[in-house]
């Protein structure tokens, strides 16, 4: 038996397809797949499914949704005046988690990559400029990664937005709180120099 | 917000049951699968139903199976006369790969462990034995795992098999090959040593 049997090698397929999961791993969670009860393997196929049918796009800010608009964009009470801009739905929740942050948020779903054939087209930047036409907005944060890609990409909105009028932020570099000067990088402390602050 | 919406959150719920698999490595596999097409999604899905649906356990030696009999019991080429007894699936799968062993197998379901209220009437053990019964049998090398509760796993199938006339043995402890032995500990290395063969 060079292989498992069929309907297990192809869930061991479908994990390797998973970011992060190699071989051995993929095994591993197959079979504990095999150890789960029916109703806790079925509840696992269903949510897999149902995650992907059901999770829409913000028709306003393009972050995950499930409906028409995110939790945020339906919510009265946030800050319409400034958009913070980042590139995936991820970083709104890591941002969210903060629950410093009122304002609102507009999801690029990429950032602009030379490298790898990405250019602004591909993202969801027409649909930030249309956002600004309100004059409703006094502040674009720009939460892009802090990599070439991210900063190429807050660049490249800098130049588009200043000219509107609306004031554009970008978030601070530094070293990161509860770190050790030691495991920080050269260019991390160069920035945390430049942005140093007088107590 | 302080979570994710909802469909979502029961997909990070889910893959939070496989083993291994944290809150943030849930959240990051839970935005890849958004991140699918439908057409992969839905192929995820199926496949984790189907695994459950389609998996049997073979009717001679429990090993999985896609029928009544596993690809090995079912293979009229593998010598019926040597049966190799592990605690699971998995081990058959790592065995197989060395394309050496050409006997039968029985996987036992667990090992006996005092400490998790394992006792021996939990495991495969009246299967492996009425296999026995045929006279066909004439070795059991007895697999299980290098620790505690495969040890004694290994002793209770030994004093329940011996009386039987069978040849029983056990797989040979000793240092792995391409380690160091800086890096074997002193069980290991003591058993080796007992091990030790002339050259």
């Amino acid at each position: 038996m060079a292989e498992y049997i069929l309907p297990l090698e192809r869930l061991i397929e479908q994990f390797r397809h998973l970011p992060g999961i190699g071989r051995k791993t993929a095994v591993r969670l197959a079979f504990a797949v095999l150890d789960f009860s029916d109703e806790e393997a079925f509840a696992f196929s269903d949510a897999v499914r149902a995650a992907k049918e059901q999770v829409k796009t913000c028709r306003v800010c393009q972050n995950i949704a499930d409906g028409e608009l995110c939790p945020i964009c339906a919510d009265e009470e946030r800050d319409r005046s400034v958009i913070c801009v980042v590139e995936d739905a991820k970083a709104v929740m890591s941002l969210e988690k903060v629950r410093e942050y009122r304002g609102v948020y507009h999801v690029l779903h990429g950032a602009i990559s030379p490298m790898s054939g990405v250019g602004p087209d591909k993202l969801k930047i027409p649909e930030l400029i249309a956002r600004l036409g309100s004059g409703e907005v006094r502040e674009v944060i720009i939460a892009t990664n802090p990599n070439v890609d991210g900063e190429a990409t807050a660049m490249y909105l800098t130049k588009l937005i200043k000219p509107l009028g609306i004031k554009v932020s970008r978030l601070a570099y530094g070293i990161p709180v509860g770190g050790d000067l030691d495991y920080a990088d050269e260019v991390t402390l160069m920035r945390a120099l430049e942005g140093r602050r007088s107590m």
